[in-house]
């Protein structure tokens, strides 16, 4: 492939400095990330609901929150602090932490450069690539940084029309010359900037970012570490914990019936059928493989008096003994930003291991974080979490074995 | 250690035919287990519900469900075909399934002997057991079983107090010896039967039974297999799936607090705040040491119309990233003999496979069946499925590699 | 207007022998009315869920339970009889009831006649009408009944596009003629052939049948009582018991979300999203009027393991002192059709006694019964139920003066 | 009777300036009160919550919120002030209300007098009533009151037991003057000090206070209205929403089953089981009354980490038409003393209303406020409501026309 801005460097042994590059960099989940992250660094907070601040990971070699430095896309104004401001009126930022990060959030978005909108854009994809590519190269620079890891958290978009281009790396390429042609989504040119300045890339949303075929291709060439998509953070999380374990007890789910009610800018987003079609179908993809029942009706509403908030409800019918029916209810309700960001820190750490080992492509074990795990068939929260952990373990051991 | 009327016999190399002898085999867990075991023997059903029919167990030479003969101790006259019948009337067999099976239950029933009832009993303890063991061993030998697993699912009793007979066997055979003195609970007289006739045995039941230190050691002595106790069947299983999943996401529970509602024997049994005791401590001793809180308040209310349904409810307060709080509720709601039912004929098998492997003492990998396992601390459910097959695969290769 | 086949009678003085005429009478909720009926004739089940069998009502002189008589219309082959098999053997009837009705059941299901389908009719909308008259009339003159009660709980139908015709009875007339045209709905059709009748008049469904405004003002004009429309049994009566709780408190709904989950018939005609139209309409109807927000968004999902039993989940989100902010959720699971019958039941009781009263046209004290009341504003469970108790006694009141 | 320190006087004809004095004053619910008081006096925010501030209370002549003054009696040294910078830091009460109160708060604590504290007090029973009713009197005669209402919103008290002095007044009068006894618990010293003083007076707890009978008849004796007893404000207000529901419909309730989750100070005071016991006791009144059946578990769990925040499961279990079952489950969550504040100035105003019409004795429409409703047994919350409409328009029109 060609690279236009820059070439895959061969990562250096450690897992030093690491930019985190933040796409949607002022919404709810970045800003939550940036902010915890600076309490973290400060000391003001500690790191609960980071996967990778516990054991077995904590005894690894990965780059301390302090190492971790914040830039991002976004194509929105209002600002990290604005946000944040927004999300502790709210009640969902403690005050004494919004006090004690300002800073570190007007630093962040300070690094915060304009986002690919297709709405505005004039000129090529691949101008634009090279443009958002050009960004992160200048941020590594500026910063001294070991490696990037870009983290796409964007708004949600509408599922992906597949056409040839995405599966042929010539019609691609032309395709991404042609100004009068836009065959990629927002997020897959954010990829395929990611690929161009040598960054490891995560898709923590269900757009279509990295998947296009021909993306992950150029991404394991240039040697990349990349993993998606779809965080799972809340009720599917709790779906793939749960469902499991009624098969390892030989019981049979009937049907898993489910609602989700949120409102913030997700909610908003999500309002939108389309756009939730791509969230619906991730969400409901391990449900169904873990199951064996596709009876698993989902909806999700926006319901804005609810800010950040999340309530899900699940029903689930399930046969046992005899034909006899059991039935188990799950009400879950957390901030849905606040389930994110850990985790959001949790890939920057773990992709930086993964680039200093000279992993390429799609890290399956990596699939614990996503509801449609790149690379993998595993869905099961506990199996994803045994396998993480090893995984984890065998790369930090590889890279400090490397001369 | 002296044996009344047997010894532990070399077990034969092979899982063959099985007694599986229930403590309690009037009650509801007993009757749903001997109905479902005749009607999944007679393919009327298919065996939901139970562990061992499921990968990777299904690969292994477990005793084939007709290959298990079912008896037992019980104090109450109520025959077990009365009892299939009440439950049936409650909803909770189906009519088609009883019909299919009355003559198996009614061959049952002719297989139950008088428990021990200390309420009526006259003579010393050591009688009591003898007689006890007598019965096992002449259905051994009336139905040419390989070997007799001994199940206990009668009443509840309350805590035991303590007593220096229990830990030194000098003690303990003296007073087992003296007609004036009552030193074991029932469901200690009935598990030393068990090792006087030399059959493997489990404690599905949060009574003393074999916990009694110098029974456990007599066990060990014989070469038989014990496990135990109090089946994890519901709410409980459902806290040790979700517990270590919150725990691998780095997140903190605060909070567990619970209550369930149940009708039938069980709930009048638990209506007695002293035999509930026994119960809830064995609840959450798993929970406490899974999530560090002990804030764990539970309750068990006796909710008569409710007849065998058990509905639990749950209420999870867990601390996210920045101090940020979630809740979790759940509700369950389960004929609970029928959740019961399927692992008690799992135990059969998987004691008849470790009795024919030689194993002696407690075997802490099946833990997985109950809420207080022997001879581990693994509480995770996940962590225990996985040791659980292993170590089913492992023990069936070694029988299989006997002479 | 003109009357095909009948003329509407003066109703006499008494409450005496009452025909209840079911359309759909092959259904779920119809079968299990007739059941019930002959159950509680027959003195083998009590009136639970009759809100007639209860004070003040049980003071007044409506038709007894055994002075009823079904029969009905239906499409579907099926009959009651087997209708009822099905629903004991899917767990909602109990057997023994089932066996000491089969013979009533039998009994109504030869009172059965075909019911207008769209599909399969040749001819004018008025030849339908009058065809299905006719089986009224003669209904009522084979049993010698004072009157005939017709109920429709016929399948849902999509919501109904107005024309002209509905609101122009000239037009009305002219369409009704023509052999070309269909500008009424099935269950329009079957109204209208009511009022040709001369029977009261019940809609327990969402679907448009006397809503259209020449049928009402036609039944007025013949002195025949109507009501409707859409029973409100379950979740939309809850929240119609809990929205003015609120508002009497000064509390402020935000937002009142819900999901149903459901089998059976309903659940396959609902899982239609334009039938489901239908009644998501009628549904949110009275809780925006209740709670002044439209935050309200609503489900039906069609899971066929649940069978009848309908499973609805509710979350309020409710503003409170200082803008507090509380919730209430409820999850509430029923056998949808044993909520539906015993209040088809009340409805042929108090339509008789309206009738025998002389009202005319829509009687808005009824409104209790449904979801989209006729003639009233009022949704407040608790006022409908005052209003309720004060209509009837008057009304008998006024029955029992008459000469 | 003797009256200490005042007699009671002729109640002026208007609603004029009124004193509220609480008993608590320090404790959540009375600084909830406090705080809210002066929100809504300085138009901060709205009343949501108070039922008095909607239709059609509304339209009658009750003090203005801005003509209600606090003062009150505590026997802790937490200031108003800080106890209201506690709720703010736990998130209860937000900053900027918080911020826009301070002085009304500090202007509130100046008015708080030692309460009667049992362990510490010397001298007769009847010596500690005068100093109380003392303050009461002086905080009336400094702000120039027409009237002041005491409210009890103190600790609740474990249950009492009867004593042959609460029921002859002479044996109480005897009592009351003995130092060495001390037959009153400190809420009944208070309720005392209050008819000594001339007040109108309500209890929100579950503790003796007025309901000891000679004080009752004191208090009628002197012509002041009272009324209590422990606020109907979350859970035990739901269940007398639907408990009457279920009645209006035919269903009937089988068991009501229920737990409650708090922390904070009430919490701590309800870990104490004897205490707890009393709470139990007021809440299962109501409902065994409003359903008949007394299969009523209840618990009430100390949970700290929960703060003010009330969490409230409960499971209805219901038998419908022909023996079907219906259950209904509620989760209600909620800062306790959000619900109870504003209730509390409901009580302040409607009792000035009662005091100004000289009513005496307990006032049985205020039943609607209260789980144990003196002087009424009307336990379910639509038909309180109306009566208290009704009685609120009929007493302001008396007193309108007083000349
Ligand atoms: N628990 C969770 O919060 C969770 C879980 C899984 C997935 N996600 C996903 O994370 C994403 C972010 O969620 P959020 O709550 O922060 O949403 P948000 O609406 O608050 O933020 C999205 C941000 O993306 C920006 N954006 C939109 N288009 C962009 C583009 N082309 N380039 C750069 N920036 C762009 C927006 O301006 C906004 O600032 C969503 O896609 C959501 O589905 C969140
Ligand atoms: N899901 C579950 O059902 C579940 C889960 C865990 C544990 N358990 C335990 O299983 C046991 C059985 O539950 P159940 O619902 O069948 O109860 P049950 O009351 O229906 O049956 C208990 C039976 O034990 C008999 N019994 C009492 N004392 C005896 C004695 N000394 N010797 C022999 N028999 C005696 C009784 O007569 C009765 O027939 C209980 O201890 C229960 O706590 C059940
Ligand atoms: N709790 C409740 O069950 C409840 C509450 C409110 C409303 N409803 C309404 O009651 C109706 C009946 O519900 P169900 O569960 O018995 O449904 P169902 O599907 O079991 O029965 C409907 C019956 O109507 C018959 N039918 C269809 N079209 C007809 C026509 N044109 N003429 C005569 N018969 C016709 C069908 O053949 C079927 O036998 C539905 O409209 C439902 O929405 C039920
Ligand atoms: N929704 C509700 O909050 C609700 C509903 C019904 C009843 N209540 C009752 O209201 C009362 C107050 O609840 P809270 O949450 O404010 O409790 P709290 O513990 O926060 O406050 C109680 C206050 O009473 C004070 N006190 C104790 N003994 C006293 C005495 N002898 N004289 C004067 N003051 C005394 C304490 O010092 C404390 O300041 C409790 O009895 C509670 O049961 C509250
Ligand atoms: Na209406
Ligand atoms: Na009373």
């Amino acid at each position: 492939m060609h690279h236009g801005t820059t070439t895959a460097t061969q990562p250096p042994a450690t897992t030093g400095r690491t930019g985190l590059w933040l796409v949607g960099a002022r919404g709810s989940v970045a800003t939550t990330a940036t902010l915890g992250l600076a309490a973290l660094a400060a000391g003001h907070a500690p790191p609960t609901g980071c996967v990778t601040a516990a054991e077995p990971f904590d005894r690894l070699a990965l780059p301390a929150f302090d190492d971790l430095v914040v830039g991002g896309h976004d194509v929105a104004p209002t600002t990290v602090v604005k946000q944040a401001e927004a999300l502790a009126d709210a009640g969902m930022i403690p005050g004494h932490l919004l006090a004690g990060t300002r800073d570190a959030l007007a630093a962040a978005d300070a690094e915060v450069r304009p986002g690919h909108d297709p709405r505005h854009h004039q000129g090529s994809q691949q101008e634009a690539a090279e443009t958002l590519a050009a960004d992160l190269v200048a941020f590594r620079e500026r910063h001294r940084l070991d490696r990037v890891v870009v983290i796409d958290v964007a708004s949600t978009e509408p599922p992906l029309d597949p056409v040839p281009e995405h599966d042929d790396p010539e019609l691609l390429r032309a395709a991404l010359l042609d100004p009068d042609r836009a065959v990629l989504p927002a997020s897959s040119v954010t990829a395929y900037a990611a690929v161009l300045a040598g960054c490891a890339y995560a898709s923590f949303t269900p757009s279509a970012g990295m998947t296009v075929p021909v993306l992950t291709r150029w991404a394991t060439e240039a040697g990349l570490p990349v993993a998606g998509r779809d965080g799972k953070t809340g009720q599917t999380w709790l779906r793939t914990v749960l469902a499991p374990a009624f098969a390892a007890r030989g019981l049979r789910v009937l049907s898993w019936a489910g609602t989700n009610l949120l409102g913030g800018g997700d909610g908003a987003t999500l309002a939108d059928p389309v756009a939730a079609r791509s969230k619906l179908t991730s969400k409901n993809r391990g449900l169904r493989d873990l199951t064996g029942t596709d009876v698993t009706p989902l909806h999700i509403d926006n319901v804005p008096d609810l800010g950040d908030v999340k309530v899900a409800w699940d029903h689930v019918h399930v046969e046992g003994f005899l034909g006899s029916r059991l039935t188990l209810q799950t009400t879950w309700s957390a901030h849905d930003s606040m389930l994110a960001a850990p985790m959001v820190l949790d890939l920057a750490r773990l992709l930086a291991l993964a680039h200093a080992a000279g992993l390429a492509g799609p890290v399956p074990e990596l699939g614990y974080f996503f509801k449609d795990p790149w690379g993998s068939d595993v869905h099961g929260a506990a199996a994803q979490a045994v396998e993480l952990a090893d995984w984890a373990g065998r790369t930090a051991d590889a890279v400090a074995r490397r001369p």
